[in-house]
């Protein structure tokens, strides 16, 4: 007996979804043990096929009696926001039936109730869609790591930004331009806000801590972010010099204590030998620090209607097999609770150019006031400029409050003209 | 009640894994849902505990009465080789435990014949550690790619060799060099046989071909292998020249009509923009090429305790859960049995340098013999050197059986005074 899909949502990613269980239907009863078939798909507006060539019977406006029907198994949810999207999972998740969803804003803000329901009726719900697009990723942080302990995760996990951010460095593009040339090529929506100040990327980031490090804890609200608008042709010249690039990064870390856990977005000067400075383009990349397993990195096209259905199709086995098996996985039962900490907390190092006037004692009272926030210098460079300097000061790693409070005070000095670049520096070897 | 693991083995893996079930009890038993305790430990000599601070009673050297005795769930094999292996993990299976193994010699050469023994008896074998170490890969390509169609895996899964190609390239270093420093730094054995002549390559590869392609053929055997012991500076300045790195690849790819698959290890000329051009020192990296997926590449620690442990250890909660929910993967059911063709049969590129008389006649000779073969040159670049001249060459695509032809009658020709470089070149765009 055939296993019957019900599809929420039908866009681009929905109709891949359609035309790769049709077009694969051999393949995928092979390696589930049993046919998949298409339902029904819930759409907004009755009246097109969507070029599924499937019957416009399938297609209906009245989602939940769809999720609720009892010959339904399995539910792909593709419309993505917070409601009806939560409502519906969780209708079918109480009627039974397992879930794939690509809902990254979700589950970053209700994952924990959605799992708990899921775990409550004893059904699946998968998600690998919602981060980074095609790149195997949750799965091999949930169970492949199972028996590891996570450090911290880097993550490039929004292709807007990281293809706005590559262009700068390697055409000395400005914010702006590049940001139009990624919304010519479609790499950019109209309103690019949700990419460019790191909302997209801050959902990422929950489900990537969550998993990482056990806890139901994290959602969006909990992540610190800033975006890349402020970022410069400047800033970027200034990376170069110092053998770094910018990058935009999602960054899930556990205290040294390994009581708590910081949960940030934000851009950051990165080594050139590092792994993630060779992504390129929109793609995506995710760098997994762990105990046993060292240094990981998953890499691949993070969005895209092809490579998103990819994930479902997947997923979809996965949930299938588990429910021809009479199983389930259960996510979320084991909860370690680690609460996130307040980014002032978090330990990283700053690169900071200030424009300071060129005369004596300058440097001496720029490095007093490093001191008098306990944050010693790692590294310091002067340029002149005619009767002003360019003095460009790395950090050693110190608690990001005291790295904050150092970046005020300079403002607020006499000779420092102008602070003209502040940026986080990830990476480095040493402290 | 606790699950009880049997370790076949107690080397360096061997204590890790002991080490790491002990350490993250707690964890381990909050991701599984019940405790896990080591049951007892085969060994080849009693009369040392090898530091895992366990009672002497737990080891014994008869293997073969621990992974059948009753009360042994999970048996996790780590001493490598087919015999005793294999019977000891068919033995196990047999009597109804899971088995966790990194023997990628055995699984290379009879994984069918395993995989069809736990599917009979319903239980799990899992073997993530056994290509690519730490790196979550096989489950990746097993589940997470299951509603995909992959066309081609091209892996760096051989540490050592990585490393010796990376100094040649980097130093300027010869083979000789190379291969002594990986050696005194503990990256190759005194006998590097299996590492440079690509043996344990290949038993990577065929893996890796099977999981990819759903089929249960392929053996070690079927791998066309060439080691990297040729590889000379010249080849390394060569593949400068062009924008390349020369890498020692596996290399699995169905067919261009998709009825069947070529599985081949040696070394390649890699565009150094390719992701995988970027893998220096001893880390391993495997890039895979979807259908719907597109491009993904998993990278990190390809070998040592701790890494490969925490495989292990990923694998052990895995086959926990399974057990404990009364499920099993059973691999191999779905097999498409496509069958492995010969090396001459896969379309690849050549870059080829000849020593030649520097007179009048000599390209339109050379060029003579590739097109008699049918093969289109893509580039062509000459070097005078006095009398001599070297002749650089870079195929497009074509039967790798032509091109061996085009090499052999080149290396006939009165005017060409010796083949100075001969190696495929992988993975640039276009035909």
């Amino acid at each position: 007996m055939a296993m019957k899909v019900a599809l929420l949502g039908c866009g681009v990613v929905g109709a891949e979804v359609v035309r790769l269980v049709n077009e694969q239907s051999t393949e995928l009863s092979a390696r589930i043990g049993t046919s998949l078939e298409i339902g029904g798909i819930a759409v907004r507006r009755l009246g097109r096929t969507r070029g599924t060539g499937l019957a416009p019977e399938l297609f209906t406006t009245d989602a939940m009696s769809l999720v609720t029907r009892p010959d339904i198994d399995l539910v792909v949810e593709v419309i993505g926001g917070i409601e009806p999207a939560r409502s519906l999972i969780l209708a079918a998740v109480k009627s039974g039936k397992s879930v794939v969803t690509a809902n990254k804003a979700l589950l970053a803000e209700d994952g924990a109730t959605i799992h708990a329901a899921a775990r409550e009726t004893g059904v699946d719900v998968y998600y690998e869609a919602s981060v980074a697009g095609a790149i195997p990723l949750l799965r091999p942080l949930r169970d492949s790591l199972a028996g590891d302990r996570v450090h911290r995760v880097l993550g490039i996990v929004n292709g807007t930004t990281n293809f706005i951010l590559d262009r700068m460095d390697t055409q000395g593009a400005g914010f702006a331009e590049s940001l139009e040339e990624a919304q010519s090529l479609g790499y950019a929506e109209a309103d690019p806000t949700a990419d460019v100040e790191g909302f997209d990327a801050a959902a990422k980031a929950a489900i990537l801590a969550r998993l990482a490090f056990h806890t139901q804890r994290v959602t969006a609200a909990d992540v610190h972010r800033e975006g890349i608008t402020d970022v410069s042709a400047g800033d970027i010249a200034s990376a170069k010099a110092m053998g770094c690039v910018v990058k935009m990064l999602a960054i899930c870390q556990r205290s040294e204590a390994g009581d708590s856990i910081g949960v940030r977005v934000h851009p950051v000067m990165l080594p050139r030998e590092h792994p993630l400075a060779t992504v390129n383009e929109a793609y995506n990349a995710v760098f997994v620090e762990a105990e046993s397993a060292g240094k990981l990195m998953f890499y691949g096209a993070g969005a895209g209607g092809t490579p998103t259905a990819s994930a479902i199709l997947g997923d979809l086995v996965a949930v299938a097999r588990n429910r021809l098996a009479a199983t389930s996985v259960g996510e979320g039962g084991h909860d370690t609770g680690l609460p996130v900490h307040e980014v002032g907390q978090t330990v990283t190092r700053y690169h900071v150019a200030l424009d300071v006037a060129d005369r004596p004692g300058v440097l001496a009272r720029v490095a007093e006031v490093f001191a008098g926030n306990g944050v010693s210098i790692k590294n310091v460079r002067q340029e002149g400029h005619g009767e002003d300097a360019q003095l460009v000061l790395v950090s050693h790693q110190a608690p990001d409050s005291a790295l904050t409070a150092t970046v005020e005070q300079l403002r607020a000095l006499d000779m420092v003209r102008s602070v003209a670049s502040v940026m986080r520096v990830e990476a480095f070897e040493g402290n």
